[in-house]
């Protein structure tokens, strides 16, 4: 099983060492990653600037590439420029931090496993819901248990599972939810500050709103404990929508 | 009515102005837009530098605001900490260049007004489906009749409009559709490069797959000549794919 590893945190983040730690167990490794931390990059690609790869070595064992991109251009550059053969699986993490609800969009992570499946590629994003001190024992060993599963069933094309998984040991996980993407998001707000010049600057800072969520919601699953896996895709289309606007009988010019 | 005005390409593009200068007939303007061109930077916005404004003027009555960020950064930044009230309604564009099928994953100006919709305004993405030597005037004109319109009929909450306009004069468009996003996408190739320090370096190129697009996709309603509206929402749910993956009873660890 080939299996390509890539993240949003950057080539030496630990989260996706963990990963590699446990999957290489189960079958032969790619790494490209970016070469710096790319959170909240969503879906952005590289256009203007050319794009470096460089070998990187961590630990004697770890081997890898680091592009100085964002996921996405990870994915792309992997697949298209440097393995020879396309992955069986690709697998994005482990990120620190959830990836839940509306900020689904802004993921990096989710995004570099939105790349591999357009390129057609079965591929899973995988994130822990902490964003400090985290352990990624358990959620490193559930990515291995998953990616067994995902081999023997397969994931439908242009699908891929946006994983959760909830910061608490083994012994206290209840279980696995497959979710809807939920309604949690960020409410921004800038904190606004003087430069040592006296020049103002913005700091783009907020909290989550959970309105409340039922039964099937990505937040809900990972607040009680369970890890939540949601089938994602890359059409946007509002499909109940197209019939209401095709009775506007929208004119051309005013 | 409050009209907002940003883009992808930077506030120094001609197709922000065209727009300011057909819509300020119908409607107050404010415009927030990236200090430079930000093309294909997806959903990304700016978490780890500090967002500075900048006042810009252009012809002595185009007056605005430019941030160092990313168009949701924008959009952000505009309705939370610049101007005193919502706007009515944000306008995203003119883009140079179609955002149709799956690239409008990547696209600045659709996020832009995904970000609008986010925060709850009423948002539309305008692109002309050209790359080079454009001509907004259609567009422009375009955009302010869909504005009364919107005006008029509201857009219903969560739903953004992404709007692209074949690059003909009037007389040659045969209407208005309502699409589908379609599944036209870019196939990637790097070309592998030398600098001048012997250094290897890889610009992303390719072109455009169109995949046979029945009558309801975006892209093909554009090639026939007509003005494709496709309601996008943020909701990445794969819905159909729930009921089959919870019949995989998923187990924790292998």
């Amino acid at each position: 099983m080939k299996i390509l590893l890539t993240n949003d945190d950057g080539i030496n983040a630990p989260g996706i060492y963990a990963l590699w730690r446990e999957l290489r167990k189960i079958g032969e490794i790619s790494i490209v990653a970016p070469e710096t931390e790319q959170s909240a990059v969503g879906h952005a690609i590289t256009l203007s600037n050319p794009l470096r790869l460089r070998e990187v070595c961590r630990d004697g064992s770890f081997y890898g590439y680091s592009v100085n991109g964002t996921p996405a251009d990870c994915v792309k550059l992997g697949v298209t420029a440097i393995f020879r053969e396309p992955p069986d699986i690709l697998i994005s993490g482990i990120n620190l931090g959830p990836n839940l609800g509306v900020d689904v969009i802004y993921s990096g992570t989710v995004s570099a496993a939105t790349e591999g499946t357009i390129i057609g590629i079965p591929s899973i994003a995988v994130s822990l819901a902490i964003r400090r001190d985290p352990d990624f024992c358990f959620a490193a060993a559930f990515a291995r248990a998953l990616c067994l599963q995902v081999k023997e069933k397969g994931i439908p094309a242009g699908i891929l599972l946006n994983v959760n998984i909830p910061a608490v040991p083994l012994a206290k996980v209840k279980g696995v939810k497959i979710t809807r993407q939920g309604k949690a998001r960020f409410k921004d707000t800038f904190e606004k500050r003087l430069d040592p010049r006296g020049n103002v600057y913005y700091w783009l800072t907020g909290e989550t709103i959970r309105e409340e969520e039922d039964e099937e919601a990505d937040s809900k699953a990972v607040k009680d404990n369970y890890v939540s896996i949601t089938p994602l895709h890359f059409d946007l289309t509002a499909y109940p929508n197209i019939c209401g606007l095709k009775e506007w009988d929208i004119f051309l010019k005013d």
